[in-house]
Formats: structure tokens, C-alpha cells, sequence
């Protein structure tokens, strides 16, 4: 830490800062890093906590974030000229919060930096299982793994011998979608953009049959190609076309979570999805889901994923960009899908 | 029916064919009024059942049974060269099966004619309830009576209070979803095609506000004056531009049941729908559904509504067409929105 110290007990704190709102496609000079100094010791009459920031996450939903606060979102925009914010791991540093100490592991919400000083607690989880990687806390056992497991068993209502239809299945959410359905005894199919991450789909996380959506020009002939009998239950990632080409090829009584909308997050006007007569015709349920409404299952996640990990019946592959001036251009190859795995970011470069 | 015989022991037919397979808008001209002949004796070895059929329906469903067997649906199309079929209110004038019997009335799938033979009895209901019009066992007591409770009360969930709005309010189905709505002590707004159609519902079927939509250039502002707090539950009959406002304009954990799009039946590409990120940022579920799957609950409906009618609570409009010649109008005009009420055909032009 020597040589971050920056005198009056003060060290250098880089941060991210998104410049301006962002439409369209974001741009890794859409950010701009940083440097600021931080106390590592909170002011009395603070009740909140300071942390050094360990693992910083990278996730879609954080698109939103960038643009105007004109658009239907669930979260806040950014503040322009401030450091972004979104989830982590971090060791606490101080703490005037009785319920946190020094030299505790946290995850949930922090800043893009080096140290971060957070007061609202409410969503910030200590880490309770230290014998599996940290930054596993960005993924599979944080906010993706919830989601994927929330999604899917509580949303989708998954029976043994169903078939299932992942998208964007190789990232951080759907490689464990994937493999929970397999668990189950379902048939699996998975779609990402890439020939290595159809090969990840089919070599490492066991998914029966995957495909390049890049490389089909009719997705609904693709689908056709899989899913002969049609697919019981769809996780949404992506949005549009997919969607779709996905509504025509369901069964009766089909379901679909969705999770995300990938696709669309940089269109100023989304695309039209034009094939809704097959919700009534099949009697599709789709149903939209956040993962902060399932924080109450955390523990019971963590009880069912853990074993599993252990036991290697679950694998988790993460990106993982090094030093926090990686973080714009780890954030902006997401929506090029240029990540394989879990896209995350160790801030310290070592 | 002295002046129907035509011989042999058979009576005239009257049926309504349809010519071909619509595309587009269909028009009175897709379909022909022929003259066929029907013996009023079953023959031996039959195990169906003769009718005369008394109403006739005219369901917007109808419109996919119209079209060549291409697009997704839930029901075979018509044979063109044949007479078209739908649920109707039916008398039996002779039977070989041991369920019915002659003097019977029955309601279900029967033939566009005068006399029809059923031979595939399993969703014919035996009238009970005579003391209420037996037109009503084509809308409010029929079909689309039970399509507005399983869809209400099963696939809504609505609980006092919440916020329900429902399009083709004035429909077959729509004015019974509205009165629901409000039995259940909901804040109901209904939309419709005409002045004469709104007022109906306020006047009439006690929604607390309605709109004629085709006088809205911008739907999403009229749904903000109307709920200016959002919708708890949308009850969609007509798909498309409408569907794309409300999603707009629903409020977090909505749901939306799928009934009917009609205002997509005619056309050859179906509108896009562009808002579905609602569907994840207010965690929002759409169900589609058919009635069908609800037939066990029809006893159970009827011991609902019945009283109700009985009692002045819940009101029922219906728009009765008088013989079979002016089937063909009648059902176009669902289509253009003539009708006001639930569209019926009395096969008697008396």
C-alpha cells in the first residue's frame, strides 16, 4: 500500500467515471479513469463502512444504468462525472457499523474504485464460505447465481424430461441455467456467438446441443433443427428476433423467464416481437423477473450450489480482465459478447 | 316446419359455407348461403345426436378457423365447400346416444345451418338452467362467459383494490370482465371502439372510466389520464398498438392475461410490439390461455354468475342478429367493431 499513500492519511483511490449519459452503442471512452484519495479511516458519526474493492462485476443490466434516466429501468442511471457503481467484492477496511468489522468479506453493491466508502448495508451479503474463489461472489455464488437459480426453478417450474432452450448460454447466468436443467433431467440447448463458447456449451457445461446464432440465417429453422417437438421452457437473455423465433417453436403450456434482453439494450427503438398469437395458441406463461425479489432464497441457494461445486457437478468459467483501468473496455465487450464466461474484473492488476 | 319438408322424410338445410380460405379482412362474400336437405331420423348405428340448432355465435376465434391451416392456432380451419361450425344453442330433435335425449337443450360445438348432426358429443353441455334467456348459453352463460372468469379470476389473481383495464371492454367477454372487476371492488377502466360503446360501459356495466381508442392519436397518454398510478391487471383482447401502451403503463408484479389480438386476425404480418423490457423491469407475467382448459370450473362459474344475473348485478348485452342469412354480416362486423354487445345469430328469423 506504500506506494498508493498520498500523505494526511490519505491513499490514491482510482475510479471509473462514466463522463455522459449514453446512447447507442457504449464506447470505452464513454469512461474515464481517475484519480482521487481516500481516508482509510470513516469520520465519527458515520454509521456506514469503508472497503478496498477486490472484484468488480460486469453485467448488462449496467447498459441502463448509462443511458438518460428516460427509459423504464428498475435501477438508477449513473451519476455523469461520478464513479460507476455495481457489485463487487470487498474486504472491509473500517467499519462504524456494528454489524461489519474490519477484515470482513462482503458482496453486493460498491463503486467502481479502489475504496469505497458505503453507507446503505441493507443489500451487502458477508461472505460466510471463503474455501471457494472470491471473485466467484461476482457469479455463480452472487447476483448471476441467484438469478439463474431464481429464474429457473422458481420461474420456470422445470419437470424432468422438459426441454429447455438457453440464450446468451455461456455467460454469466446462462452457463448456470444450463447446467441446472441438466441436473433435472431436462434436454438442453443453448445459443452464443461464437464457435468457442458452442464448444464451452457442449465440453464443459454438458448442454445436449448448442448452436452460433451468429452463423443462422433463419433462427426459426435452427430452433426447428433442435427442438424437432417444440420447447417447454425458454430462459430469455437476449430479446428481439430470438424471442421471436423462440415464440413460434414453444409447446402448449411452454414457459419463459426473462432475464434479460441483451439485444436491445443499445437500440434507441427496440424491435418489434411480432409473434405474441402463440401465447394464446399455446397458452405460454412469460414472466418477467429481477433477482432482488429472491434475495430471501439466497441462503437455500447457497445450501443447494455450494455441494455441487465441491463435488464438481457444477463448473463456473469466468473472464476475468485485470486492474481496474481494464474495466471500460471489459463492460463494453460485453454487448459485443466478446467475454467468454462470467465477465468480471480483478481490481488489483497482479 | 310444414314448409321446410322437402320429401323422404327430410327437411330443408339452410348452411353457411365458407367459399374458400380468407386472407385479409373477410367480407359477407367469402361465405354462401346453400340449401341442403337433412333427414330428422338418425340412422341405425349412429351414436350421435340431431339438433336444431336456435343461436348461433359469432367468436373473433373464428377469424383463424377462416384462414388457410398455416399460421399457429388452436383450432382446425374451416373446409371450405362445407358449413362453417361454432358454438351455438341447440335443441335435440333426435338422438341415438344414451347421454342425450329428444327435447334435450344443449350448448357447444354445432354447425352454421339449421339442423346439424353431432357425433363428438364430449364438449356439449346440457342446458340446466332454463330459466334465463338460452341465448345467453352462447355469451354470458357459454364460451365467453366462462373464457372472462377462468381468465379473471384464474390467470389475473386480482385483489381488491388493484387496477384492472380491459380492451374490447364492450365484447362478448370484456363486459363480464369489467363487472367482475368491479364485483371483486377494483378500479376498472374499459376501452372501446364508439361513443355508443363507451357510454355502455359506464352507464350500463359500471366501469368507473372508459375511452373510444380509435379518438386517442396517443395511447400511452390516455392510459397516464386514466391511470395515473399505473395498471395492476390488463385484460387483452386486441393486441398490437394497445398492447404495446399498456406495457408501457403497468404497474411492478402486473399481469396481463392474453385472451384474444384481435385487432390482428386480418392482417398478414402481425404488428411488432416493442415495450417487452417492461416485462423484466416491472416483473411483469403474461399468460395466454384458452377457455378449454378451463372446463371443469363451468359448474362451479355458473353457481357464481347465475345469481348474479339473477340479482341485477351483473348485466349482460347482447346483439342479436335474426336468421341464418345474416350470419355472414354479423360475423364481419366483429371484426369492424358493428356489434354492440355479445354478436349472435338467431337461427329463427322470427
Amino acid at each position: 500500500m506504500a506506494g498508493n499513500v498520498v500523505g494526511g492519511g490519505k491513499v490514491r483511490n482510482k475510479q471509473v467515471i462514466l463522463k455522459d449519459y449514453v446512447s447507442g452503442f457504449p464506447k470505452e471512452s464513454d469512461m474515464l479513469i481517475t484519480t482521487s484519495s481516500v481516508d482509510l479511516k470513516l469520520p465519527e458519526g458515520s454509521n456506514g463502512i469503508l472497503v478496498k474493492n477486490l472484484y468488480l462485476s460486469c453485467d448488462p443490466y449496467m447498459r441502463n444504468r448509462m443511458a438518460k434516466p428516460l427509459r423504464p429501468s428498475y435501477v438508477d442511471s449513473f451519476q455523469p462525472g461520478s464513479p460507476m457503481t455495481g457489485f463487487g467484492v470487498s474486504e472491509v477496511i473500517d467499519s462504524r457499523n456494528q454489524n461489519f468489522s474490519k477484515g470482513d468479506l462482503v458482496w453486493g453493491r460498491t463503486g467502481w474504485e479502489e475504496y469505497s466508502v458505503i453507507d446503505s448495508l441493507e443489500s451487502l451479503f458477508k461472505i460466510q464460505h471463503t474455501d471457494l474463489p472470491l471473485s466467484y461472489y461476482t457469479g455463480i455464488l452472487g447476483m448471476p447465481g441467484l438469478t439463474a437459480y431464481a429464474g429457473f426453478y422458481e420461474i420456470c417450474a422445470p419437470k424432468k424430461g422438459e426441454t429447455v432452450f438457453v440464450s446468451a448460454a455461456s455467460g454469466a447466468v446462462g452457463q448456470l441455467v444450463g447446467q441446472f436443467a441438466k441436473l433435472m433431467g431436462c434436454y438442453v440447448v443453448g445459443s452464443a456467438g461464437s464457435k468457442e463458447k458452442v464448444d464451452l456449451l457442449k465440453s464443459k457445461f454438458g448442454f445436449d446441443e448448442a448452436f452460433n446464432y451468429k452463423e443462422e440465417a433463419d433462427l426459426d429453422a435452427a430452433l426447428k433443427r433442435y427442438f424437432p417437438d417444440g420447447i417447454d421452457i425458454y430462459f430469455e437473455n437476449v430479446g428481439g428476433k430470438m424471442l421471436d423465433a423462440v415464440l413460434t417453436n414453444m409447446r402448449l403450456h411452454g414457459r419463459i423467464s426473462v432475464c434479460g434482453m441483451i439485444s436491445q439494450y443499445n437500440l434507441d427503438h427496440p424491435e418489434g416481437v411480432h409473434n405474441l398469437f402463440n401465447l394464446i395458441s399455446k397458452r405460454i406463461r412469460i414472466e418477467g423477473f429481477l433477482v432482488f425479489d429472491y434475495y430471501h432464497l439466497y441462503d437455500k441457494f447457497l445450501e443447494m450450489v455450494i455441494p455441487q461445486i465441491k463435488q464438481g457437478k457444477i463448473v463456473y468459467v469466468e473472464d476475468i480482465a485485470r486492474g481496474l483501468e481494464s474495466g471500460p473496455e471489459a463492460l463494453v465487450g460485453l454487448f459485443s459478447g466478446r467475454n467468454v464466461g462470467k465477465q468480471l474484473i480483478a481490481v488489483d492488476p497482479q
